[in-house]
């Protein structure tokens, strides 16, 4: 087990903390439904551009029918993954947000069945906490970070907030 | 991409950062079994309240039979979620953990069976991080922020705490 | 609702925040598949050792065939999820992740088959973001902190990173 020291120490000469926020959003648009588009170098590019040590990066899928998901880049699994997920909540299955004739509350224009996308978010995750160590997005040797595209192509908004202790400036 | 400036920066008359974690709890009773309690309004206060700008609100639910949830609020959609539910952890479905028969660990005076709660629970989440940007919480369209009673109505709590950046004081 | 106050406040003396990011890494080792290891006190001590008062403390499991869970530690429910994976992504049920004739992404050597323990994974969490209040880990009663071993035994790593405000020095 290895620790960080604490930054800054509260020593003679004290240092204002240099406390850091950063925050931006990454647009995003899958080709189509139930594809997995990997973030990761955007997200590294971001905790880079921070300037940020120590801390943590937030993302949050600003959708309910879309969802994030942290595992490995190999298309047969993510071939597994869509199979499941159909198995677990089947497109066409009856959803009873489908229903636009009894529905009364969010229907927007071009509304469009997606009953099936929102339960397989509910399976998946819409935010996702990593950790950013030594200035450098903490990951295991096989995660990426994934968009998981639930519907059907549509544009995508993904929030990242980096906060933590920035490094010292020259 | 819009990249919000770090706070502060080392300028010639460096200023303290300030660095606030502000936390509550929130009380929840839900009506009964499966009711999804939208918790929206009461968070965004508590971030408002906070005086935080720029970081982290994370949601803490303190129960191993109730979760949370990042989705909308359209009951149609909520009749759906309890379907999956249902089908995915039934309730009675023999499950090894309401056996008070031969169970003998955390069993306390008023035990009920409620296997398939801790089920639903493990499938949903027990922490949702959100993003704070620019004094408010970051949410989508549709996005909202429930309790979802896995069992039956009882008195719940969330913890709740954000973490960042605070407004400059006047 | 309880709040507490933010720190430090901008006084006539101002303070410097005395902002805190702590990291380690958990080595665990489960003693074969689908076991449950509690890491609660580990993760107390993190929290502890770290000096932070009022914060977050981020988990994240670097591997993408185990997970993390927060619930309770009683050996029939875990007996009750273990069944739970098992009908929901069961062992060699033809995962395509695990066709070694035809996959060329990711094959490492001693490559077993293992495409349950990806699909179990993303049922569950990879990381798992908790309120640091008063210097303690916040628990509901009943809440622990778990890695579930979805593969083999093998050497897991969990990140650990504690960011808040620390304890004024003395």
């Amino acid at each position: 087990m290895a620790a960080t020291a604490c930054l800054p120490s509260n020593t003679e000469t004290p240092v204002p903390a240099r406390l850091c926020a950063w925050s931006c959003a990454l647009e995003v648009r899958a080709p189509g439904a139930m594809h997995f588009v990997d973030l990761t170098e955007r997200l590294a590019a971001c905790v880079a551009r921070s300037g940020i040590e120590h801390g943590l990066v937030n993302l949050q899928c600003l959708h309910t029918s879309a969802a994030l998901l942290l595992n490995e880049n190999e298309p047969l699994l993510h071939e597994d993954f869509r199979a499941l997920l159909e198995r677990w909540a089947p497109r066409g299955a009856g959803w009873q947000h489908d229903r636009f004739d009894v529905r009364t509350v969010n229907l927007a224009p071009g509304e469009r069945p997606n009953g099936h996308a929102h339960a397989r978010a509910l399976l998946l995750r819409s935010t996702e906490c990593l950790n950013v160590v030594g200035g450098r997005l903490e990951l295991g040797r096989w995660q990426r970070v994934f968009l998981v595209e639930c519907d059907e192509a549509r544009d995508r908004t993904v929030s990242v907030l980096v906060l933590g202790v920035a490094r010292p400036c020259a």
